[in-house]
């Protein structure tokens, strides 16, 4: 993905920029002009209406990624950045995953559903749409248990989070 | 935002597209080109982990959307774009919302979670993070009662939605 030689690891970056058009298209450039596959980014208005956050998870090494981070500093409407490596952080995504589901084996799905303490929020007659909400790993898991009852179709939001404790970003 | 004299109404825009460095930011860019400010943005892997898939949340008329899905069919890697304005969607998003809590407001902070069906996630001795699944009106709506006790810091994953039924996009 790059040619650094650093150790590779997955980085979670919070963004705060202004609430305007474009800004999302230049931080979104810096990665791809560097070729980094961005693994999922999350974009929504943040406790100012003003201000949206971002939240990219990307792996990379950290030498590359500062540099990276650095340029984001560079574009007008961006207000702050900030890699998350090492903190104590609280990190959360919904995943909506529609499984084909009959009479037969809606059973077990619901099981799995309560295992996971999911939820079924759509039923039809030939599926469902399960909602798991969680850390990455525990969609993961959840979306490997129901892979044998067929995915028709499966979207996650991508991660966003907040460090833990009273501190602000 | 833009110069069209249509109806302005918010969309709801899933785009499949290959996994692959800089495709995000020719998405944004032909929003961004065009003066658009999206709403929310949400892009990670899909049920095929070649192909990623956004759900784009963005105010606008008809017509003038219209033109910038059409624009994102000539992006190379864009498999498909899905405008889901009039289908009965199941639509989620998480908030993580980090609360001002004392020992004094910390009982009404709870009643309000319990309400909502939400969760405090995170706990210290002055804030806790609460964490809110659900539409986009029910994390607004919590997002207002919890702001008497002073938000820190707020952070929301922004839409993401699947059609009801057995229906793929």
């Amino acid at each position: 993905m790059n040619s650094s030689s650093g150790a590779q690891k997955m980085h979670t970056i919070s963004v705060l920029v202004e609430n305007k058009p474009g800004v999302l298209a230049r931080v979104a450039g810096v990665f791809a002009r560097r070729g980094y596959n961005i693994e999922s980014l999350t974009v929504s208005i943040s406790e100012d209406p003003t201000v949206s956050r971002m939240t990219i998870v990307v792996t990379g090494d950290e030498a590359e990624l500062g540099q990276i981070t650095k340029q984001f500093n560079k574009i007008v409407d961006v207000i702050k950045v900030y890699d998350h490596t090492g903190e104590d952080l609280v990190e959360r995504e919904i995943a909506l995953i529609k499984v084909r589901a009959t009479a037969d084996t809606r059973g077990e799905i619901m099981q799995i559903v309560d295992i996971f303490r999911a939820n079924i929020v759509d039923v039809s007659a030939d599926s469902v749409i399960v909602e798991s909400t969680g850390g990455s790993r525990k969609v993961d898991a959840i979306e490997d248990l129901l892979q044998k009852f067929g995915i028709i179709e499966l979207v996650r939001t991508g991660r966003t989070a907040l460090v833990r404790g009273e501190k602000s970003t």
